[in-house]
């Protein structure tokens, strides 16, 4: 049984299946509309996630699947103790596969030790997050063809962002990727993705803090937000908030060809100028997590392709 | 593409066709238990209101639809601030029809500026919530056999009772409604729906004091809650109270076919000796409310109804 | 039409038919999968409570059948006020049977008076939840092959513990059962579970204070959970607490075929090493709780039971 608790836990060869099955699905909804029938996802979110949940129900219910679960705000205020492996092996009895969202790092982890259904991660503290990343890759790869050889810009909150860091973790794997991280002093990206993730890979990286100066350099930009709160003094805060946003004027200096990811809920830093660009890949992300959450679950039910005949793991 | 944001969003000949709908649902059940197969409703609920919610999502399911959506609780607890309008986008991936509950009016339209699926309004704040007006008018015409030519009380909070305000709007499009606005004079009916609503139709209305004198009068009444808290003191509140609660006492005035109304809940505006009268129409508007809305999710999704071969709106 | 508000609603021998039901369904699941198709269970649950929320909503889509309901945080927060009687109307036009849970006792017998379905008690206060007794019951009889001639200890807090009255309250109605109960004396088992319920039946039962001394005689253990408030001080509560943790060693001391049952979830009154002892049957409850739920659904629906022809009640 295989569960996904980090996106490392796939191989090169094994994302480009997923990949792959969440692009066959795109192309064809209705083939796979009944492959889970008789299946269900128990959807156990700690905190409450509200797109995550959503999209994970969402694609259950489009393999023909069933849903049961709660979503944050019963379990917090409920709590009688009950350890995280309990829980799992509970419901183990009710469902076939478990997404779990859960503010403690390693929760999923624990879950899938104990559970006898598979276990998917949909996001443990600052931890990972990895069907985001999965979606992140499936749009790249829609967008530019390839995977490879790509000048990626991050902007934003290098420190904090999960979503930031779990996306190298995957793209270092890659060859002849380049990063240039765009943020202020206080949100640099953490000293360990630096030496443990894009020093043994050999990556090409800059830290910089001017997005208007890099963005004519990338072929793609991942903006994240700012949080107000991770900042020293709201001074500082304010004189450095619009240099991070990106509006329809810094776009211009990008390529036409450039697409602007960001994983949402997106609060200003992306203007809503930027929404009707073609450059704009943010909605899209939300459609291809459907599709990158529905080949996730058909992989790790082991349920058979009808398309290609086979198993996806 | 149409949406239901206000019940003067239909014409009164899609209004006949809608309530006509919602009776042959209620005759032919089985006749539509599967025209929504694959198609699935969010529930998208910014604040709590457990009937509303369980009647869409019942209408849905009895359509043979799926449901996703959130219930409050937790939307409350863990805004991210993503806008309205940003949400209606993410979910516009996730389900093929969206059914808002807000607090703030107008939300709901802004969704259906930005999704790209049908919006219906659910209630926001105390603006509109058109599918109980469409109960209502559905619960009279079956109990009447007809919308116009009629004499209807309105008794309680006049002046903060959205649904009292919304039905007014539709009523005066038929021809000789009389309207009896039964209130203290501290919740009286706005100025705005006698200015604005029934004065350019020429309506009849009276503002009367007395529910005992009026009861007699009436076709139709229709009750509403009086809520302590609007009221200047508790003195006022003791003193007013009790003067604008229907029990089986006072229904003895009233002729012997005038149903009563309630959008329910109910407190104690409504005595329980008065649930066994037969004249008691409020849980009959409840079980309208479920084809009502059967029927306003199979005209936004466009949907053939399989008894004439032919589409709503 | 039935509801279930106690367990002692069914005689001994539809408690059988219902616990025989259920082992069929164990044991043919796929038989039992579209029994239920087109119906449609509400969860009213008042007060959080997910494992057993989510049992009852598994059961119902195990049986094909759909789920709508509410999960404690939203109905807390939006109390407007409705009483019991009037939900249980409302939902009545809405569901097909209520599993309703609530913090105060007796609120699924007035939910039964009004509704216009079955209604199920799926935990009101202290009081009752007949559907765990009857998980107990299929498990003991599961693991001992019958239900009367059967030494029982229950332990812990035996004041509080209404799964430990409801379960004596079953079993002193089959023969020659023999009940040891062991707790610390703050925490005895209520003097009208002796007068009212083991006297009339002459049952034989002891009240102990040691579970070490008590084991070797027991044939089946029913732990709970000793809450840190029941206690009068936190001098007691430490000086007791320990006694009353079953751990590998203790469980040394107790017949080799002694089931371990425990109503979940466990905090620290089970250590984990004893999670892999073959006596432990917590988590096999578990697993019977979806099958007694799935029994009692097709009961109180009368539906036909596709293996015998025959409806269970």
């Amino acid at each position: 049984m295989r569960h996904l608790i980090d996106t490392l836990d796939f191989t090169l060869e094994e994302t480009k299946n997923i990949l792959d099955l969440a692009d066959r699905i795109k192309q064809n909804p209705d083939s796979y509309s009944h492959v889970a029938d008789g299946k269900r996802i128990a959807t156990l979110f700690y905190e409450p996630s509200t797109r995550t949940r959503l999209s994970f129900e969402s694609a259950m219910l489009s393999l023909g699947g069933q849903v049961i679960g709660f979503a944050g705000a019963e379990m917090s205020s409920a709590s009688k103790g009950e350890t995280v492996a309990d829980t799992s092996r509970v419901v183990s009895c009710y469902a076939d596969i478990i997404a779990m969202r859960h503010p403690k790092e390693g929760a999923p982890l624990v879950a899938s030790m104990y559970s006898s259904i598979p276990v998917i991660n949909a996001g443990d503290g600052g931890h990972n997050h990895p069907t985001q990343t999965l979606i992140d890759l499936m749009t790249i790869r829609q967008l530019k063809g390839h995977l490879d050889n790509i000048t990626i810009g991050f902007c934003g909150d290098l420190k904090f962002g999960r979503t930031v860091h779990s996306l190298v973790n995957s793209l270092v794997r890659y060859e002849n990727n380049r990063f240039y991280f765009i943020s202020p002093d206080e949100l640099k990206v953490p000293a360990y993705t630096i030496e443990d993730t894009l020093k043994p890979y050999n990556s090409e990286y800059y830290e910089v803090s001017s997005l208007e100066e890099t963005l004519p350099k990338l072929d793609v930009l991942y903006m994240t937000r700012v949080q107000k709160e991770r900042f020293f003094s709201e001074d500082e805060y304010l004189r450095l908030k619009d240099t991070y946003i990106l509006n329809r004027e810094k776009l211009n200096l990008a390529k036409p060809d450039m697409p602007v990811l960001h994983p949402l809920p997106r609060v200003d830093e992306i203007s809503t100028d930027v929404d009707d660009d073609n450059r704009a890949a943010y909605f899209k992300q939300v459609q291809n997590g459907k599709y990158v959450r529905m080949a996730v679950i058909m992989a790790l039910l082991e349920i058979t392709d009808p398309l290609t005949g086979q198993k996806v793991l």
